[in-house]
């Protein structure tokens, strides 16, 4: 039941970017669950991890692998998220990134191996293997909603956004797919999302614009404050258009950078709006807070709070649990004697009183909607911070005491 | 349905301490929702309060009275917790100190106000005022239990305990009641609790004393991660054994220590014991962390992770989501590749690798009782904490949907 978010039904193709996908049924059957990304060789790859210290091994190997040279393929499984595995674990994300170099004709070293699913399941990278001559054959421009589709786990809901921009006259494309629905609090990228563009960028510049638009994206949401062991996020940048980054001017240089952002917050707020036994997508919005980290430690306390999440559930406009949320922050600098709060745009809380014309009819009229803006103004600086999460509910509990039977 | 927890049918008077209960109905029918305690002029009281940063207006004015004077009188209500009330909720909760006054014929910052339910509503404290007379003529030592009722709210047992101990050939008694079930992480003290013994102490031991106490006892204890606005913890000690805490041994005084501590661990597990739609009472032992403030993090992720008590409430031996929610702690220290983990001491993780002899089998079997106690050896160190939480059931989320309806 994911919130105001439908199916994708088209996306551009990047040129220099091919998908294939295969079933391997190690968890799911009669669905794909595998994905071959084949990278042009001009193509530049960068990607943000988990900061989990309970990494799994398929995360440590890409690490590894990206520092020694220049990725060609990425393949994905889900269902299993080799994490927890020990030894046997590292084995098998190996085992896989061999097979792939084999079948294609390049180096282990030059496969990233990315891996979703249940935790403490040892994979067997033969599973993989099987599928990979199928894979090979199947490879297309034309397969990331498909692909979409098969890095699924718990998701209701695939998510996979396009957006175009002319710079220099050229339309410069990018597209994106990701995957992620529980144990969800990112601390540098979502469960897997995987985003390409046909401008050509230096790995400098790609690093440092992944690293930018993840903080207010994929580090900006929350479903349930747990933080995956898998999470990653690989931006590829793949040159086709001839246009390179570089020879931009400032304006487009931005103009790129927010098209990039704004696709990876479509990308970031679908894994929301998918969160698990979500019935509301909520915006929790921190103004003229002291800084940043004030700003961000407000938000997340409010949008991680279980007391607010299951109010709003039951359309409840109980302020005081949003209150006393951002009261528990340990920021010394707070001061919330100050602090104004709107509910959907209805005033609540006026400089630290409740609002002369507010009630708790007009209060349970602007909770009904199931999209909810959370306006927390403390009157104590400049810095803001968004963040975006859902409301907990019965089927959250359901989910997540079924999910592994 | 709290796990394990018995209403209390007895505890020890404590001369210097009498009780009286009476029923408002601010918000509940039919039942005491108010109590007043009157202490002996020798008697010195200390407290610790809630670092919430929205404070309710009695937890202001309590420190504020308590810097001012001795307190003589404590006047608590259930119902309405006078919290996020602003300037109102300030004159409600001095108009109650000022009425006791003039009743009991003290000044005002002799009493001191506390208040425990719903938050953002105005609190009348003429509805007070008028039980007063009553309060006056039934003040009693015998009355612990009936305050432990009267101040419950969401609480579905009521939570009193005593101890005893021989000291200098005398018998020293402790009698605690407390009041919590959810809105629980507290960070000083848990929502209410009392604490009074008849040994002498003067004011700097006790402070000292209790604040060590509460360490590993209230604020060792978490049901939803939620620091309430109106957290107080009260200790009192009245003399009248005419045993000096200052004329003890070393060893004596670590004895009385000691049994103050089981005291409030008592009390505060009663309160994760009756946590809103607890099934299970769960406790996690870090152990041989790097230091008290990895330990602690690593502790309290655990505990407050969803994915690991949802999971904990189907029985699921989700040892991942246990090991994922260690390492989503920022302690740039932590390294959990050494990591040990036993449940309900059946080994799972040996020195970060799965132990031999576990199976899926032995994982079901250790995780059925309504009694978990997960061990976390990280092999970093010698310090070590312990806290304990709930699980996360479906019937914390109808609690919690509903609570204001």
């Amino acid at each position: 039941m994911a919130v105001n978010l439908p199916q994708p039904t088209e996306v551009s193709p990047i040129d220099g970017v091919k998908l294939a996908c295969a079933s391997t049924g190690i968890r799911y059957k009669d669905r794909d669950d595998l994905v071959l990304i084949e990278l042009d060789e001009q193509a530049e790859t960068v990607a943000v991890f988990t900061k989990n210290k309970f990494t799994a091994a398929p995360v440590d190997l890409c690490k590894q692998h990206l520092r020694q040279t220049k990725p060609k393929y990425l393949i994905i499984n889900a269902g299993n998220a080799n994490a927890g595995t020990g030894k046997l674990g590292t084995k098998a994300a190996l085992a896989t990134t061999e097979f792939v170099a084999e079948q294609m004709g390049v180096s282990a070293n030059q496969v990233l191996p990315f891996s979703t699913g249940v935790i403490g399941e040892i994979l067997d990278a033969n599973d993989i293997k099987q599928q990979l001559p199928k894979l090979e054959n199947s490879l297309s421009q034309h397969n990331w909603l498909q692909a979409a589709k098969a890095i699924m786990t718990t998701d209701t809901v695939s998510k996979a956004y396009s957006q175009t921009v002319l710079l220099s006259d050229r339309e410069i494309s990018i597209t994106g797919i990701g995957k992620g629905s529980g144990m969800i609090q990112p601390n540098m990228a979502t469960m897997l999302a995987y985003i390409a563009t046909d401008l050509e960028i230096d790995k400098e510049n790609l690093q440092e614009l992944l690293s930018d638009c993840v903080e207010q994206s994929f580090n900006a949401i929350t479903v349930d404050s747990d933080t995956s062991t898998n999470d990653s996020c690989v931006l590829i940048a793949t040159g086709k258009t001839q246009v390179s980054y570089q020879s931009l001017t400032e304006k487009q240089k931005s103009t790129f950078r927010e098209t990039l952002k704004k696709l990876m917050q479509q990308l970031a707020c679908a894994i929301v709006r998918d969160g698990e036994g979500a019935s509301k997508f909520v915006t929790v919005n921190v103004q003229s807070a002291f800084n940043i980290e004030q700003a961000r430690e407000v938000a997340f306390s409010i949008a991680n709070s279980p007391l607010v999440k299951t109010a709003l559930s039951a359309s409840d406009p109980n302020w005081g649990r949003i209150m006393a949320a951002a009261g528990k922050c340990r920021d010394e600098n707070l001061n919330l004697s100050k602090a104004s709060l709107s509910i959907n745009k209805t005033q609540v809380i006026h400089l630290g009183e409740l609002a002369e014309d507010y009630s708790e009819q007009l209060g349970k009229q602007a909770v009904l909607p199931d999209e909810i803006e959370l306006i927390i103004s403390l009157n104590q600086g400049r810095s803001e911070c968004c963040v975006w999460t859902t409301d907990l509910t019965h089927e959250y509990i359901t989910i997540n005491a079924d999910y592994r039977s």
